[in-house]
């Protein structure tokens, strides 16, 4: 029968599909040793970012000429004064409070930060970003780097995102590149009474026979952007509460675009430069949906005013 | 002045931010130089599905198995099936309309397709990406390979993509990798009367002293996907008008989704496994907007119901 001769044919082209599949996994295996090689060329510029930053380095004159138009001058300029003006210290070293204002430019690192995160966040002098070793299992480890500080006795905050780069057996068809497949995060060395992730609350008791009142005090978690740092571990069989996964998804995101955003291109957030092209698409789209709104409310009052004539 | 100072500093970050995205230029000229490393490891593979869709080669049983649930098998059949139902012919030789059941069933393509181009893509027999040599301005060329047929003479039709990847002077931020940056055609040899892109209409002239009418016959341009072999030409100073623009800019992205998607995965393509995926994210916003019309719609015959007791 020549359907089925022509589903066999078409079983064999899926076959080599799944051959393709597994040479695309080396592609990209290959592409994350290309961006081994580059980080430790970008690795000397970002250094001096961070000296910049942190005030151990001032740059030179001719380092500093920007030939922009006047447009991008005035984002650079109003992107300072907004940052400065709550602020009265004479000549700061660098660039005071660089990365939290990066983490308040950026929504989806801004969603996460708390009022109780921002002093600490100050404290925070540089990102870098950490490929795995050649023959190692893919990953790579943001590194949080922090001035001494009152909050915590730790210097260096890390968070591990492991990769896979292959096909999934049950379903080879869907690979599309490396994913993200797990994290790991590290202890932080809170300074006493100084963690926001935690909070204590003062709950009511009843005894039940006596019924006499009592007050006993509990710790339960809080929100705040430390809590990156401990995310949820999956279970030994793998399933996770909905809860969880949730968190677990925005943090994958979250991980991505620090990694793939903002180490490689910090300052366009910090002016804000970078944001309003990842904007616009959404702008877009809201805009395109109340403009629906907008009609069929005409619509209503016209039918409204029409019937009531 | 401090923020004088700090705006200093920012302009030097952003003077190694320029330096960043020349390194990133680099490193799209690496990954291009492993595509084209990887382009000679798949070709093998395309090469037997061409010989396995051409009907020059009979796959062997081992190579036929394929381990699916019984949905996917379901797709497969269905898909072919349906392909089937108006032929009559017995056991046709390879997968016949191949590449044309890929056209039809990706929408970005059947929307150049026009019926009379239906019956030339039954001849289209294979699509292959080829680079260009390394040292050689980065591009890439789409072969479009015919059996012999009665439409034109070539059996080679072929699209160069012309890329650019680095920083553009004037806005060296807005670099995001390779760019398509012009593209160019070839000539079809169309056999007497077949040029689809085409088509010859009559009109009607009055002699203005006399007032006489006489017919003459026009040749116009006719919609048709071979128009694709002859984009607009961009003039030496670079301006489009509005029309040329978005039909280069259609162009590229069907360039770009062509090489990147068609070519690698076209059976896929040809069962309709790849294209859910692609599709779900436009059904989701048009079930959205659906529900909001729904929605407003229900509130008006509430009103006018209310209205009207």
């Amino acid at each position: 029968h020549a359907d089925l001769k022509e589903m066999r044919r078409v079983n064999a082209l899926k076959n080599l599909q799944v051959k393709c599949a597994h040479i695309e996994a080396k592609f990209y295996e290959e592409v994350h040793e290309l961006e081994r090689k580059y980080a430790a060329m970008y690795q000397p510029l970002f250094d001096k970012r961070s000296d910049i930053v942190k005030g151990s380095y001032e740059p030179a004159d001719d380092e500093c000429e920007w030939k922009a138009d006047e447009e991008e001058e005035l984002t650079v300029s109003k992107a300072i004064m907004e940052e400065k003006k709550d602020e009265e210290k004479e000549d700061p070293k660098g660039i005071p409070e660089f990365w939290l204002t990066v983490f308040k430019n950026v929504d989806l690192l801004s969603d996460m930060l708390q009022e109780h995160d921002e002093p600490i966040l100050k404290h925070l002098q540089d990102i870098k970003v950490k490929f795995s070793d050649a023959g190692q299992p893919m990953s790579f480890t943001l590194e949080f780097f922090f001035e001494p500080n009152e909050f915590f006795t730790n210097t260096l905050l890390t968070k591990t995102y492991k990769m896979r780069s292959e096909p999934d057996e049950s379903d080879p068809f869907s690979f599309d590149g490396p994913e993200i497949m797990g994290c790991t995060g590290c202890q932080i060395d809170w300074t006493k009474g100084k963690n926001v992730t935690l909070k204590t609350i003062k709950k009511k008791q009843k005894h039940k026979g006596r019924g006499t009142v009592r007050t006993v005090t509990k710790t339960v978690p809080n929100d705040s952007f430390f809590n990156f740092f401990a995310p949820p571990e999956v279970p030994e069989n793998g399933e996770l509460d909905e809860d969880s996964e949730a968190v677990l998804a925005a943090d994958f995101e979250i991980g991505h675009f620090i990694r793939e955003r903002i180490v490689p291109r910090a300052v366009l957030y910090f002016t804000g430069e970078a944001i309003e092209d990842d904007d616009d698409d959404y702008d877009e789209e809201g805009e395109e949906a109340d403009d629906e709104v907008r009609f069929f409310f005409s619509f209503l009052i016209y039918i409204y005013i029409y019937i009531c004539k």
